[in-house]
């Protein structure tokens, strides 16, 4: 069962990181966070991430997602706090990837690879020229 | 229609805050909070609440929710933070209420009431002397 | 602590019925369905409601959730299904009250009475005689 | 970006089908089912199909669900129902996959692979030989 590469796992591979409060709604009948609450903490930080690198939408385009892969490390809790880690990985012609961990008092809980599509009217389409410097400046990094 | 009483629409009101985080899944298609989810932050709220009071099960009992009313005051958005306020309302022989403000950048934007019973395996049952006394140190305050 | 009139618990005082899915999310560390995801499965209920009545958006005006009550009265579990009954309430000047029920294998689990509010640019606004039409044929029955 | 196995979108190859309701709750500020939410469509869609096989947890067990991966195909609206697919994938020494298709009025919308770990106190543990048994019955089949 391949596991995520050991430098997903540091907060310093990660440009941005951030604090995200857990609910008591995230609670499965086992008292952990839910592997799909887990889906959503992920999703608030992602989007505050977009925000926070300036991520605007070009007028007439869409970033759509095509595909989240979330391992799960280990078990969360609630009232504790999450700190999110992310940054950008691969950027192709019409796509790029956010990746993202989640640790709890220091341990890591899960990662989060996501794949977004830029989308027009006519179906996926090139990564304008700005959007692709943006996401330059905040590649995950060697650790 | 009847609507919140004045003072609940006052911080003063109440003798516990908290902030609490809006999530991007909060937003329904008009781009603003869910009422759903707004029950969902206060829910978060009112259990961090409990916990901040002390407030633990005496064995063999549970705390039911009866009644939860929530009064919609104003739109709500994401990401900003809310704040959230909380008080003891009316303390009964099987039951008592914690009343509760959400409000964000200043303006108020739901009031919620809501009942909990004290049960037992044999149904509800009397509140414990410890735990009325408790509740009696966190009622809300006139304004 | 005030209860639902006797007649809310009847399945045969609301004109409208159907069915809606429980879910595992749903449920909360006891293993009873949550008392946000019973709103959820209002709301659910709800909108299925309001298409099924043909409750159409007039232009230029929305409809705004003012006031929210639920009724808690046994628990649910996962996964069998929910029966939802729905009708009309009270038909004000400005607003209008939707009343439901949820049972689950025949008991009654919650109701909820919700009051909506005719909003316009200006603000409220009188309920257009067509909508007051509609609203009064799926008033809650006498029973 | 690779995508989905051309049989993945195929009904055919999976053994068990289901249908699930879609939820108003489910939607995201562009009218479209949530990402997140697909991933709660899955989520019970899954322990339905546990349930329906007969899988249950072996006294000291526990299945921990170790990595989803999820590729949206198509957007999803609400309220029509999806139809949800799902059989057994790989089937290791301690971990086993479980994978589904959802479509929506016989477009394909979304996929998912999840690896589940069979976990006892001392960590993840060895399949039974029951339980690796009833997954056999289960499997994806060619189309």
């Amino acid at each position: 069962m391949p596991r995520p590469a050991p430098e997903r796992l540091s907060p310093d591979h990660y440009p941005h990181h951030d604090i995200i409060q857990t609910r008591f709604q995230d609670l499965d009948i086992l008292g952990h966070i839910n592997n799909v609450a887990m889906a959503v903490l992920f999703e608030s930080a992602r989007v505050r991430f977009n925000r926070a690198i300036g991520l605007l939408r070009p007028s007439g385009h869409r970033f759509l997602v095509a595909r989240v892969e979330v391992n799960y490390l280990a078990e969360g809790g609630f009232p504790d706090d999450v700190a999110a880690y992310h940054g950008i990985g691969r950027i192709g012609t019409r796509s790029w990837e956010i990746l993202g961990l989640l640790a709890q008092n220091g341990t890591p809980i899960a990662t989060a690879d996501v794949t977004l599509v830029m989308s027009a009217e006519t179906g996926a389409t090139e990564l304008p020229e700005d959007l692709r410097a943006t996401l330059g400046e905040w590649r995950v990094r060697a650790v």
